[in-house]
């Protein structure tokens, strides 16, 4: 970066953010932010689309329902007038199919107990009558390097490091947990375990089990993978630490198919201005099969279904292109999220931003940011000197931060990324669970949450301009 | 003010507000956050004084109930070491007492149909055969002139404009339909009307009826006043449509029992460096009678005596005075918040900051702070410094906007003022209901308000210094 580029960004920066707070707003935008609000709350139908979604229950990637789901959006997109629909194939590494049969048992003695249990996806299916075990506990993968073979060696590793309850942000702590079960399994394979069971990735205690993928890369060795609620992993950890050494048996007819085509769906509004300028908002539409996947992600589907609705209902014309993408597979291989950055690589479209909702439909507190580094001090002093003004009357914070694991797919291109967060205290009652259902939604925080995301593309598609490189 | 201090202030805030986002935070003060927060998830008590107080039930100033609340709240504060302990006397202007009859029935023909109601605070009864009179629809308190004694005379007035559910704030809705309830009924009454039926105050359209006060001054003649719930609001209306003209009959055995004694319940830590320097932290002990005052308000008073049981348990000594203030009477009469301010008058004790919590205990988004006009520029400057930059890293916005209704008191003496804001969607569901019971509020969302207070209040302990007068 020359030395020219450096001191005029940070003198952005220095000027931009007097203006924070103390900034008049144009009253015609405030207007505007006012009518994108009162359309969605009298007359959004993002809440009666995700009823429609939901009744189609849970649908992973490459199964009938996800092909309903597919249906269901193109159907609306296409009934949005000066939407242009279309589907956008993709290649979903492995289509997972859970069986009839997932069981844990664990034995007092001679006494069977049965443990509230969810397959993890991508796990292989165990003999049909089980596969029955010492259970070796562990608190992470680093505990298995000091077991080693010889403990390891033909037992069922339970991982119950629990997710921190006392983290301020539960997305951190479930990022801290989580390698136990996307990777626990597959590892605890190398050191010649026969099957896992997972502690639920919550930080509440409950009887309720969550579901998740596991991953076992080309050539590793695929083991049974069962998740077990909260409550009963700390009854298994009590019996253990009681008896010294406990059975189990696990059972599951999942199976893994193999490769399937899907489709993003994709629907958008050509920009008056600049129609090669792309804002993109999305979530993704594919859901674990055990709920209904209604905050997870029927939520973000609807709302930036809902984004869409609303330019249209209160007569915006866009200046740049808005672009729905309802992207397939997020949840256990990232086939649509990777068709899509494919095209943007080919096509050599311009992503000026890209806005996901993915965590959740409870009501919003803001969106975080992110960017390449090269790029952050231009989006930085830009947000600050008049996005977040705007935001900020409406009790929306942005700050720099993650996107979502879709869009964070266009970082390469030098798009400003966005991840709606909206609270996040509940979140993880419901994710990857059959209590995942409509009726957990609340709809005028749904709403809220579309309203705020219809805001920013608004406020985007008035003032982002895309940053100049330095040295051309 | 000089130019001067005019310009010495601009720049601090040019220069202050260059840091917001940018700046590098304490790493020992992130340290202490985080701990705040892990004591409140993992030992904090809040969600547990919340079950206790919300099981003595509402508990309106004056009320066994209220003296009940007063002792469980100074028995908690009793319990916590280094917090002295105290009551402040303050009058309540009228206790009321609503009787076991209230009933409104409407007529269509001779058919009589039951409404879903609630007597508003402060009506007075009916006679035991009740009020039976011809409904008159208003959409405000305008409309009363407009229709004149001609029209309204004999009357019962039907207060039915709507809280707008299009609004972007629902406080603002409400600010913006409550005067139908508070004013209405007394308005009324000089056109001539014996009774009043009022909407509910909520946005939802359900069958939960709302009560509130309604205010008849020294010397105004006081009717009877009902509340409906929204649902029958909007049948009531349909039937006067079709019918033209519809006679209802209310009947209500309220009783007005005039002033009474009640306290204030005060605990404090005594700062160690500027111990004649306050910071409150509260909310209002007195709650409606027909809930438990759950979200309205004893998730304030169980958030605000979370902060001193935080700071003690994390071993923080402040440097300036922590009070927790439980205002009594704040529903129907203010007399705590008064007694309050007086005894700040008298003393001439500064309070350099104070924060209510009394929008429910749903999950924080922030706050909202006011002050004088002429000290902003400073508490602008100050917050966007060092403290908003501190709890934008916690997702928590600070913004220029209200406070509540017990700490304004304090605006004339220079007290800079938070009202905690959580996410306010579905407030007005609960609000002044039965169902503002202890299960509809959510444990971890409670503790995050709770833990958002505490934060504040250290960053302010650790960085507010009242302002200089400028001219002295």
């Amino acid at each position: 970066m020359s030395n020219k580029y450096l001191i005029s960004t940070l003198f952005a920066i220095f000027t931009a953010s007097s203006n924070l707070w103390s900034q008049e707003l144009n009253p015609g935008e405030i207007q505007k932010l006012r009518q994108i609000h009162r359309h969605i709350y009298l007359s959004g139908d993002c809440h009666k689309w995700l009823k429609g979604l939901t009744q189609i229950g849970g649908r992973l990637a490459g199964s009938p329902a996800a092909d309903s789901a597919i249906r269901y959006v193109y159907e609306i997109l296409d009934t949005l007038p000066e939407v242009s629909v279309r589907l956008q194939p993709c290649s979903i590494p492995n289509y997972w199919v859970r069986g009839p049969v997932e069981e844990v048992i664990v034995y007092d003695g001679d006494k069977p107990l049965s443990l509230d249990c969810s397959t993890l996806g991508g796990s292989p299916s165990t003999p049909a009558e089980g596969i029955t075990a010492v259970v070796q506990e562990v608190y992470g993968l680093e505990d298995l390097e000091r077991l080693g073979r010889q403990a390891l060696e033909g037992s069922i590793v339970f991982f119950n490091r629990p997710m921190d309850a006392g983290e301020v942000s539960p997305f951190r702590a479930y990022g801290q947990a989580v390698d136990q079960r996307v990777r626990g399994p597959a590892m605890a394979a190398r050191y010649g375990a026969v099957g896992a069971i997972v502690r639920s990735m919550t930080h509440f205690l409950d009887d309720v089990p969550h579901t998740g993928v596991t991953i076992f890369r080309d050539g590793e060795k695929a083991i049974p993978a069962i998740a077990i609620s909260t409550l009963d992993a700390d009854s298994l950890s009590s019996l253990i630490r009681q008896r010294g050494s406990v059975m189990a048996r696990i059972r599951t007819s999942s199976k893994n198919l193999g490769p399937r085509l899907s489709y993003n769906v994709i629907g958008e509004i050509t920009g008056s201005t600049f129609p090669n300028q792309i804002i993109v908002v999305g979530g993704h539409l594919d859901a674990w099969d055990n709920g209904e996947g209604a905050h997870d992600d029927g939520a973000g589907i609807v709302q930036a279904l809902q984004v869409l609705q609303t330019l249209v209902a209160i007569d915006y014309t866009p200046r740049h292109t808005i672009r729905f993408v309802a992207y397939m597979n997020e949840e256990n291989g990232g086939g649509g999220a990777r068709a899509y950055a494919d095209s943007v690589r080919i096509s050599g479209e311009t992503h000026i931003a890209a806005i996901e909702s993915d965590a959740g439909g409870f009501a919003p507190v803001g969106f975080h940011w992110d960017a390449q580094p090269h790029l952050q001090p231009y989006y930085d002093s830009l947000l600050q000197q008049i996005i977040a003004p705007h935001l900020l009357q409406l009790d929306l914070l942005v700050r720099k931060g993650g996107s979502g694991a879709d869009v964070s797919k266009l970082k390469p291109f030098g798009t400003l990324l966005f991840g709606l967060r909206p609270q996040p205290h509940q979140y993880f009652k419901y994710h990857h669970t059959p209590i995942d259902v409509f009726d957990a939604v609340h709809p005028r925080e749904l709403k809220a949450g579309a309203a705020a995301m219809t805001s920013l593309v608004y406020l985007l598609d008035r003032y982002l301009t895309p940053p100049k490189p330095p040295n051309k």
